[in-house]
């Protein structure tokens, strides 16, 4: 491959690509501008057997993810990816044709990115999107006597094969949510974040399994990508109700009695 | 090191960490938004040998030099590093001093990230900012005529050790440079790159160097994060006059009566 034929590719799916930084229409003054970016790595997010169509839409759909749980609309997407010796041609448009077609679900586009090589193929993934303004939906906002939901049964790591962002129930969640975010680190640990940022506990009632899923992998696997939200409880919402919010300890969920050990998936060990 | 202790060191510099996305002001109304991203690989862009801090400092000035290049003012940052084994505390402390240190010298400040593991150190820096609306400086307004820029002697891949990312002029030159640029991948192929997109050709009349640099390293190795612009020839800026632009052929770059390769830093070789 050379640069041309990669830069090529990239022309295909990306807009305006050509200047030093993309030039693009900011979100509105009645909106806050939300970022966030992720990386998706070789040997630690996706193994070289899959195909370069899932690694795309996992990439781009673990930053859609992110903002879902705010509430938000994606607008813009930079797609940066260092090739591995291993990569082609066809990896490559698999991988930007998948990444290309999420966004275009949505209707954010691919603004720019960079290119560069690594030893191992790492994608860096950024998005910008808008919330109402005052309105993004944030960790920190759960009180005592809050329903607590999840968008869909859990568990999904070993199982699920597509991540599908949950913009739709993001977006309806504003003014009605007192908390979110998505689980990407296990319920355990992530539903003890929450508690943490809110300065709340949890009791957790039921865990939704997908078929096939072990409580187990609900609790402690993580990668599930589902919104996990707070809700006063007069107010109707979709989901699964899945416990309720308590004055604390700050952090702490109980669960049968006993509190949960605040484990998951840890972003420093390899996993595949 | 720990998640959490990692996680203490990022927020010691980045404000409003926690969410799933930073919630942030947007560029006015009266504003194009701004977006660029860059890596800054162990191997491709610095060896192992370089301080932290000075990866730090280069990993953004790399991002703010395309911020520089379009006239535009920096505001936010998204610092992501994928941490090789080699990597400890100390290492990370420098890293982010650095980086902050350079943003703080804008008034940009580092919102956000994502933080996970590779074989070899990986950092992805994006960068938003803010242009006045439709004066952002591109590529593609050079005309015949015009007079050729760079804003410091060039040749300085291998003889500077700090980049400074050319903010200021790049301010100054808004509405005045017809076409403005970063040098990245060397004069000779930044300047063809500049003439393809404005459809004009340039003759290039002398190359000023660095002491100790020598022609060829000028014209062909990059990494200079100097601005290189076109400015109609009764408009006053500042910097080093190089030479006039040509009706074309597009792209084709003379110098001392003969068209110049088209050659320099590519993306996908191996340097160190």
């Amino acid at each position: 491959m050379t640069e041309e034929s990669i830069l090529a590719n990239v022309r295909r799916y990306a807009r305006g690509i050509g200047d030093d930084c993309a030039v693009l229409k900011p979100p509105t003054a009645k909106q806050d501008m939300l970022l966030t970016t992720d990386f998706t790595i070789e040997d630690v997010h996706f193994t070289r057997d899959w195909s370069a169509e899932r690694v795309g839409h996992k990439a781009v759909a673990r930053s859609l993810s992110d903002i879902a749980a705010m509430g938000g609309r994606p607008l813009y997407c930079l797609v940066s990816i260092a090739l591995a010796p291993w990569v082609d041609q066809t990896w490559l448009n698999g991988f930007y044709s998948a990444a290309n077609d999420l966004l275009q679900t949505t209707k954010a586009w691919i603004a720019g990115g960079d290119i560069s090589h690594a030893r191992q193929l790492v994608v860096s993934i950024t998005i910008c999107g808008a919330a109402l303004k005052g309105k993004a939906l944030l960790r920190s906002g759960a009180r005592q006597g809050d329903l607590i939901y999840v968008s869909a049964p859990l568990g999904g790591w070993k199982i699920k094969t597509v991540i599908e962002p949950r913009l739709d129930l993001g977006r309806k969640l504003v003014g009605k949510a007192s908390a979110c975010m998505d689980i990407t680190d296990g319920l355990a640990l992530d539903l003890h974040k929450l508690g943490l940022m809110s300065n709340v506990g949890a009791a957790l009632e039921e865990v939704p399994l997908l078929p096939g899923a072990t409580l187990d992998q609900a609790l402690y696997d993580g990668e599930d990508y589902e919104l996990l939200y707070a809700v006063p409880s007069a107010v109707r919402v979709p989901g699964i109700r899945i416990g309720v919010i308590t004055s604390g300890p700050a952090g702490v969920v109980n669960y049968e009695g006993k509190p949960l050990e605040p484990k998951g998936y840890d972003h420093l060990l390899h996993r595949s």
